[in-house]
C-alpha cells in the first residue's frame, strides 16, 4: 500500500479529496458481530465485511487501520499524497444495515466523532452527516443538528435493507435536503439479495462491479421516480465517474421516452425533463475510483465540466501514484483547479 | 416510427449494421404460449415479451411486423435507411429459454429459415448461427452445418435458464467457435430471476439498464473465468457501446488485481492478462442503441478504433435519422469508413 512517488506539493490548486471514509471502531465491532452471526440476511454484508474484517492481507488490514484513525495516520496519507482537504463520511453501509433505534443512535454518534476530528483538524477535514434512511424524520432532524455543526452535505450508502430513495416514504429526507441545500452523496453499497446472485457467484458482487451496477440503478430509480420534479433544487452526488450513468445518456433518453410513450410500466411516469437533463442539472460526479483521464474528459464533456469533481476515494484506493497521474492530464490549469478545487468548493460552499 | 430524414445516398462507405433481429413466426407464438402459461418462471421474459407481445402501442407494434419479415418490409426499411447490408441474427432470447430438445430443434429451423432469406437476398443479408447452450457438444454441431450453409459467426442472448458461458460446461462452444473462427455475439436479455428484483421493480429490466448489466456482467464473467486464456482466439462481440465495460476498465483492471492479490474468491483467479487487454484483444463492440458520438469516439480511443463497428438494431431501434446523425459525425472519412463498413468486413470475413 504505500508507494515512494513525488507528488507535485505547490500545484496551481488546492486538492480537495470528496469520497473520503471512516469508520467508527465501535462500528467496526458491529459489523463483526453481525457478520458473524449471519443474522442480517444480506449476502452483500456478508463478502464485503467478511472480506475487510477478517482477511490477512495487505490491503484490508490497512484498510482497517487507516478506516478508523481521523488523526495522525490520515493527516501523514494525506501529506504524502498530497491532499489538502477531505470531505469524510461514514462508510458503506454505514447505519443502513441495522435496525431503526440502532441506526438513528449510531448515526448521531458517529457525526460527533467525525466532528470532534473535523474540529481537531479545521482545515484538512469537512465532514457528510450520517443519517438513518429507516426513521426518515429523523433524519431530518439529525440533518438539522448536522448543518449547525458545519457539516457540509449527507451521506447515503445506496439500499437500505433492499429499498432505495425513490420510495416515497424516504422524501421527507430529500425534503430535508433540499430546504437545508445539503447535497447527497450517494455512495456504493453491494446489491441487495435479490440482486446479487450472479454477481456474487463470480466474485463481481462489490466495487469491481457491483457497487456501479446497485448505485447507477439506485440514481436512474431515483430520476424516473420524478424526484427532481418535486424537488428540482435536490442535488445528488455519485462517484465512480457517474456509475456509469453518463455513458449510458443517449440510450437513457432514448428507452426512457419509448417505455412511457407506450405505457409500458405503471409506475414509469412522464417526467418533466430528459433522463439526461436530470444528470446535467440535478447531479455532480466525482472520480472516486477511476483516475482515468480518458473518463474524466468524457464526463466533463457531456455532463458538463462544472459538475466533475475529484475524489480518492481513502483509504480503499489510497495510491498516491493516481494523484500524480492526475495532476499530468492533458488538461488546462483552469479546468484542473475546477476538478480538484472549485466544484468541491462549490458544491460543499467550503470556506476553509 | 416512420420518419422522413435525408440519408446521403452516396456515402464514402457501405453501411453494415450488425446487430440485427429476426425472429421465425413460429418462435413467437412459442413466445406467446410460455408468456401466456406462466411457466418459465422468469420474470424477465414475462416483462419482455409480455410487452413486445401484446401492447397495442405503436413502437411493438411495429417490432413485431418487422421481426417477423426477411423479404420486402425490411428490404424498404433498410433503402430507406441506408443500410446497405444486415448481419441478421435470431432475437433475445432466441432458443435459450426452451427445454434442451426444444431447443436444439428451433435453433436449426430458425437457421434454416434464415439461411433461406439469404440466398434470396445474398448481398442484403449475412446471418448469425443460433445454438442451443442447453446442448453445449450439439451446438458445437449446428455451427459446423452452419459454417458451411456461409453463417459468419453465432448468436448468444446471454443466460441461459440463470447459467453463463463463464460456466466450463459451455466451453465446448468456445472450443468451437474458436477452432471454426467464428465471432460469438453475446447480445442482451433480461437478468435472470436472482438479479432482476430491484430493477424490474422500477421498471428498469429491460434495455434501459437491465440489458446492459446483464450482458457487461456476462462478458466480465467471461472474462475473469480465464475463457480467453484457455481460448486466446476466441472472439467475443457485444453492443450498446461496450455494455459500458470500456467505461469501467481502469476500476476493472484496479479491482481485479486487488480481489486477485487479497485471494478474496476462490473463483477469482490470476489471469494471463489485464481485464483491459481482453477487451482491446478478443473483444469487438458495436453501437448498437448508442448514435451517439461522444460514446463511439470514446471507445474508439480507450479500446482501438478497428475493434469499434455499426449497428442499428433492427426493428427495435428503427430510426433512420440516427444514420444521418452518424454520417455527420466529426470523424475523418477513413475511420467512418471502419466504422460503417471495414471493421465488420474483417470480423465477419464479408465477401459480398
Amino acid at each position: 500500500m504505500t508507494e515512494t512517488v513525488q507528488i507535485n506539493p505547490t500545484p496551481a490548486y488546492r486538492r480537495i479529496a470528496t469520497e473520503e471514509a471512516f469508520a467508527p471502531p465501535q462500528m467496526l465491532k458491529m459489523y463483526l458481530d453481525l457478520y458473524e452471526s449471519r443474522k442480517l440476511d444480506d449476502p452483500g454484508f456478508d463478502s464485503l465485511w467478511g472480506f475487510y474484517l477478517t482477511s490477512m492481507a495487505p490491503r484490508p488490514a490497512a484498510i482497517r487501520e487507516k478506516l478508523a484513525d481521523l488523526d495522525a495516520i490520515r493527516i501523514a496519507d494525506m501529506d504524502a499524497a498530497g491532499i489538502d482537504h477531505q470531505i469524510i463520511s461514514l462508510t458503506s453501509p454505514g447505519v443502513q444495515v441495522f435496525d431503526r433505534e440502532t441506526a438513528v443512535s449510531l448515526a448521531q454518534d458517529s457525526n460527533d466523532m467525525l466532528h470532534d476530528a473535523i474540529t481537531r483538524h479545521p482545515t484538512r477535514f469537512s465532514g457528510l452527516c450520517a443519517i438513518a434512511p429507516q426513521a426518515p424524520d429523523l433524519a431530518a432532524q439529525e440533518l438539522e443538528r448536522c448543518v449547525k455543526l458545519g457539516f457540509k452535505g449527507i451521506i447515503n450508502n445506496s439500499h437500505t435493507h433492499g429499498e432505495y430513495l425513490s420510495d416515497k416514504k424516504f422524501w421527507p429526507i430529500f425534503e430535508a435536503a433540499e430546504a437545508m441545500d445539503m447535497p447527497i452523496y450517494l455512495h456504493p453499497y453491494t446489491p441487495p439479495k435479490n440482486m446479487i446472485g450472479p454477481m456474487l457467484e463470480a466474485g463481481l458482487d462489490g466495487a469491481i462491479f457491483g457497487f456501479g451496477v446497485e448505485t447507477g440503478m439506485h440514481l436512474l430509480r431515483i430520476i424516473t421516480s420524478g424526484a427532481f420534479d418535486r424537488f428540482p433544487k435536490l442535488r445528488i452526488i455519485v462517484g465512480h465517474m457517474g456509475e456509469a450513468l453518463p455513458y449510458w445518456m443517449y440510450r437513457l433518453d432514448y428507452m426512457h421516452a419509448a417505455g412511457v410513450r407506450a405505457g409500458r410500466y405503471e409506475c414509469m411516469k412522464p417526467l418533466q425533463k430528459k433522463v439526461s437533463e436530470y444528470l446535467r442539472e440535478n447531479v455532480y460526479i466525482t472520480n472516486s475510483g477511476m483516475a482515468w483521464e480518458p473518463a474524466i474528459k468524457f464526463a466533463q464533456q457531456v455532463i458538463g465540466e462544472d459538475r466533475i469533481m475529484y475524489a480518492m476515494d481513502y483509504p480503499y484506493q489510497y495510491t498516491p501514484s493516481e494523484v500524480a497521474d492526475l495532476d499530468n492530464m492533458d488538461m488546462s490549469d483552469e479546468l484542473k483547479r475546477k476538478f480538484y478545487q472549485g466544484v468541491a468548493e462549490h458544491v460543499f460552499k467550503l470556506t476553509v
